[in-house]
């Protein structure tokens, strides 16, 4: 999967990532990938279930992997993070 | 699944959840749910990932699902909240 069918969920408000997913879509995307870290993990779900439920109507989530990533600070300690990437598709059927 | 081999995770400190989750495996259960709503969805995501980074190394997540829950509230009005299931199950090998 190509980046520019990613989408990185950070501080913005949930709707500006549900609409560059729909936007994604609209464009000719039939796949795109919804990845977060941290916190921003619950609103990469709600990001999901926004666009499949109201705005993309016959896309599906095909995968959710979740993962434990080391992030290394300023000092430079690590600490874990954990990260989720959500997988969404065009299935054809309005659900 | 029966309800008992479930982990609902609220409000308390992410290792009260890892320790339940940990408890369950040790006591027998092949195959625990973690459930959050919300806020949580993060939190449940930390509990699984440090599950079977630190604690239970035979244990891997076998399958995540999202869903939009309705949630009726005191005034009667209905408020859409995102949900997650993630299953963990022993796979006998320790990675």
């Amino acid at each position: 999967m190509q980046d520019e069918n990613t989408v990185f969920i950070g501080k913005k408000e949930t709707m500006n990532y549900v609409m560059a997913v729909v936007t994604q879509f609209n464009s000719g995307s039939d796949e795109i990938e919804i990845k977060a870290r941290g916190r921003a993990i619950s609103k990469a779900v709600d990001v999901a279930e926004i666009t499949r439920n109201r705005f993309v109507k016959q896309a599906e989530i095909t995968d959710i992997i979740t993962e434990t990533e080391e992030i290394e600070q300023e000092d430079g300690q690590t600490v874990n993070v954990s990260s989720i990437e959500i997988k969404m598709a065009l299935t054809g059927e309005e659900e």
